[in-house]
């Protein structure tokens, strides 16, 4: 399989997360950076380029011009990453695909759920791929997990309780310069939402992921416990699933001391599931009996789990290679091959627009939940099925 | 410090906390059982008197007589330690109360938030010591995490999170003959609440021990997750502390595979704590920048927490360890003489029949919130302050 | 059935494992305290028996005395617990046992070869119940672990890691007044060994009673880390096992910040079990394909561990309890009916004393091995059949 | 900084670490593989390079001619990664390093001391970078723990425990055509050793690393567990190192159920250190009063582990990230300039072909001493310093 030439809007210097896409596209060797307009700043902008090795002639400041000239190149790129701000996915995920060019965008997709409803209509409309990178998909026990639900190892899923917790958000950091903190603390740049929008995303993909359950009916208690602060840094989410499963769902930014604490647990009449993205190696499984059965990577788990792993169990396996597994399904799907086996007719497993557009409308249904203290619904015709496999 | 002679109502064939309460009672070898009504069947009562080698004489089916027979004798009870069926607390509570006996009663207190009342006012009156078996409170590191708190190790506290999750209930076993699900799933016998009277109040007194914070209002949510059961077995709660501290409750009997899953939280501005009861003899401080300190009991600890363990670090000590020292401090408060040092003027540490109290009077506003879904407040006032130590 | 009457050598003021035991025999209420010789200083003996509420008639200061006076009395003692320094251990069993009476020794049952087998003598010829309180083979994880390797769960055992290390004389605390160091330090009252006397011996008949298999030959290489010590304070011992199984075993007292941790591994060729005494509850047994099944006590584990446990799963339970049930093993023995099922003809599971003389066999070969630098046989025709269960 | 043109000797198909070496060599950006001799068959050797997309032309099945071709074009090579069989380490190292060639070189360095030594000869004499990948020394935590230990933290040193046990050989898998377990189990491929050669070398690299203590004396104890099997399966060294330290290894690849357990202990007069392989971005301190410090990769760590740390605490780093930060390193010693700062002067931390010669002599001295059973002395002139940092 050829090399997929990609190029970047955002991650120039200061940002975090596109060395990380960077990283994870060069794990197999299936992506190759051209081209990139990493920041408004044309200095800044050709700074990285250069560091990065581009010819200067495909770095670019405005991301307008460089989806023009690239979609008109012969050696163009085939794919753009986004890596920039929340409020400009739209815009730019929008010019990319009206010049034919496949997207992978950081999430959450957009900042209206207007906008996400109108990339779902151009994604489909043109027939490209989109990618959003809900990473922690990608991690393969995470599969393992989807898979064992899937065939009924729990039995009736009665309970789900997902928490993603943070402390780094424990002093007003946004007033301290800190980049990171600044434009996610900023209602312009991240949109209505700093917690829910940055990290309840990822919680509510990951559960629905791994459960496939829809969420009916929502009720949020949000907060924002530092003073000074423009959005919550915390929130609870009161889930009421698909055939009355009940659901919790936690989310914090000012959990002191808390990393990046995920924890998914899914209780089943006959068994329950636990996983903890701090030690991502590992699914315990719970019988009613209480005896614990801990699965590992790369030990005896099913296809899905194995196609996502690189090292034999007891080489530890992190966020890159979880992230590497989302570029390497946006591969197959990109070529219509399967990157691992070679093989043609495969159904890539990665998380698609209308996933991305079922979290931009779980962050606006738990805002207005939150806002009248109520029970609200939410939109179930909008998470059509996705990221489906064979 | 001559042993205390105590009898107990309940804890006949078939119970299970009866035998614990008498194996914490011995643990340290300052009680001795003497008298009691195990069974208001006679011969089941005589059975159980005769198996723990008791005076027949001193053998009642009648909690009634034994009150008042004990009361007279001049080698009579002391005190009684009551573990009946819930609805049962206050009419035995009462009667004993009245005969001027000491009480140490299970939790919850009573089935309606009156009875409470009654019985904070008798004990008052009489001044007697009234014990509510907050067992959890017991643990040397429960003690510890809450000398940190007071001290500020923490900063402001600004959220807590305490879940009891339990998998026993998951299948429906009180319609199979299991005694202990029966009456704790039958209205009659256990009051209105199955999940949060038998094991809310535990999450709820022990959050409120660490923390020391009053309750303002509370939401809740309680589900009957499996079909045929008469009371909840499932519970989240949102709680809305002093200063604004937002705190989450999560209770369950349906949690497939969970044994006795206690995890309390709490973050402060500066550190946050674990504390986990399947793991009891470590506390886990989490400082902003993620290094985690875990002390140990028998390790380096404060005083309250060295006073509340027996052996050495590394021994470990476990729940009815935990339970005793429920037992030592209400010696210390009968006899008014420290156990441990044999001084007087100590203030014992233990729960008293106000927080049993404010633990009946929690169960009751869950109940109107999840009836109304809505916010409700907590009566702050009968919070008045218990377990004092110097 | 009716209460042991016991008395007690050693335990005075000061003592720490005295304690440790009569709260053991007290948790099932199965034994009575009622004579003791505390210390064969008058009112040292005096003071300890009177906090205990001892007749001062039946508190001796000399132990022959004691064995004297109270086999000749009709409510005289059955049981004598010795808890005495090593060096006594010999001299009080043999008093006791020719007046008659059982005996419950600590560990290491003598300080030489000779005195361990004139006890075994002894016990045979006068048909009485010899209890060595090896202790941490009273947990029910530990006889759920014999179990499963003798049931063949792990297949042919390959290799045994078994590893006892503390940091408790990381500095020479046997020069600063510290009582428990100064006699375990000293070679008069210790005996030749303190390492591998005081835990190394706990070890060697863990990992006996756990895997069934004797050793051959070993290979030891003693260290005395600190200087100014008269005994060994660290060691590492390879065994040559039965049938070529390969075996080491580390022993440490300056192993710096570690409590009690003993580990034991055993390796088959099917599956490895693995259990630490610090989390007592569980044991982890480990497939050949890295998928790891964690038991838990309470849990669905087999009838000998579930006879040793008094707690549903969850509860924690500890050290005590672990000690209690040798006690209550040894009750069953002495009475001649299990404790738990009231019926008679069960064999009680307990460490008797040819396992005491097996571990006093074990360290002075390891002694042998060290000085000679060799690998030195073992007297297997010692290592007679004990704790026999049906 | 320009991207380094490497090379790769081995790694066709079947193998396992020409991959990792790959990707590691990928994540950050520095390298470029362009040619490679992956197999001494033409038509495998052409497969996998037409799979890594290399110029056919520079794909060789003799790696002297690769040497040869490569040293003489101007776009040539810069540096040869060297991953075949053992035995052929040394003849293609000496031909890359003749040509002026960097070598990185996967470990154990040669199958005799005297290859081992030339190497060492060679290098010096080219003035050359030698890396051989001793991988687990990138990991953060193990920089950070060498720090710690060497800033006098554990206080005197005492005692090194280090295990690395697999269970992969728990079966006879050489006799299965498992490629990895056939050259391995072959002395002719592997040398005269397979558990100390293959992950030994590991430990013992470790444990030098971190603690920069030199062996004086060993005493080992081989075992060939599973019948049918050329080469020792199983050992125990013991290890006598600088100052009276006293030290165990325990190496197997037998323990059934292990994945890759790698542990590492430092007992000091102060304090001990932990480090755990499969929870890598930990590293647990504690302090002789038992209380535990777990430092979190990411988090307050020091200079050299945060150089080599890419994501924010909380994003799980693995295998492949510290073995980047090997080549990052090497890549560092190739230009002169540090990889992440770009400023010049620095000295790289790898580890180099002294440690790579110190490995090969501990396994030869390791077959001695169990051949005789004694006590052998290490050549401690040999181990030259190695692995400098400022």
């Amino acid at each position: 399989m050829t090399q997929i030439r990609y190029g970047m809007v955002g991650g120039g210097p200061g940002a975090f997360i596109g060395g990380v896409h960077r990283a994870a596209a060069a794990v197999d060797g299936g992506y190759e950076l051209v081209s990139g307009s990493f920041s408004s700043d044309p200095a800044k902008s050709r700074q990285t380029g250069k560091q990065l090795g581009l010819d200067g002639d495909r770095v670019y400041s405005d991301f307008r011009e460089m989806a023009l000239v690239e979609a008109t190149r012969e050696d163009g790129i085939e794919a753009v990453v986004i890596v920039t701000p929340n409020h400009l996915h739209y815009e730019v995920a929008k010019v990319f695909l009206e010049a034919g060019i496949h997207v992978i965008c950081d999430k959450p997709l957009t900042t209206s759920v207007e906008d996400a409803d109108e990339l779902v209509r151009l994604t489909t409309e043109r027939g490209l791929v989109f990618v959003v990178t809900y990473n922690y998909t990608g991690y393969p026990m995470i599969k393992e997990a989807r898979e064992r639900v899937s065939a009924g190892a729990l039995g009736a899923i009665r309970k789900v309780v997902v928490e993603y917790s943070q402390g780094w958000l424990s002093t007003l950091l946004e007033a301290e310069g800190h980049k990171q903190a600044e434009w996610r603390g900023d209602p312009e740049r991240a949109g209505p939402s700093s917690a829910l929008g940055d990290i309840g995303t990822h919680a509510f993909n990951l559960m629905h992921y791994v459960t496939g359950l829809e969420v009916r009916r929502l009720f949020a208690d949000l907060g924002t416990v530092l003073e000074g602060r423009a959005l919550e840094d915390d929130a609870v989410v009161l889930l009421d699933l698909e055939d009355g499963v009940r659901g919790v769902m936690m989310v914090s930014q000012i959990a002191t001391g808390e990393r990046n604490h995920i924890l998914l647990r899914v209780y089943g009449a006959d068994a329950a599931l636990h996983w903890s993205q701090e030690d991502p190696d590992r699914l315990r499984m719970v019988d009613s009996g209480g005896t614990e059965t801990v699965l590992f990577r790369g030990g005896d788990v099913g296809p899905h789990a194995t196609r996502a792993t690189r090292l034999p169990g007891g080489h530890p396996e992190g966020f890159i290679e979880a992230f590497a597994n989302i570029y390497r399904e946006a591969a197959a799907a990109i070529r219509g091959v399967d990157a691992v086996t070679g093989s043609s007719g495969v159904t890539p497993d990665f998380p698609t627009v209308q996933d991305g557009a079922l979290g931009v409308d779980f962050i606006f249904r738990a805002i207005e939940s939150d806002r009248d203290q109520a029970w609200v619904k939410m939109a179930g015709e909008r998470s059509a099925k996705s990221s489906e496999r064979t």
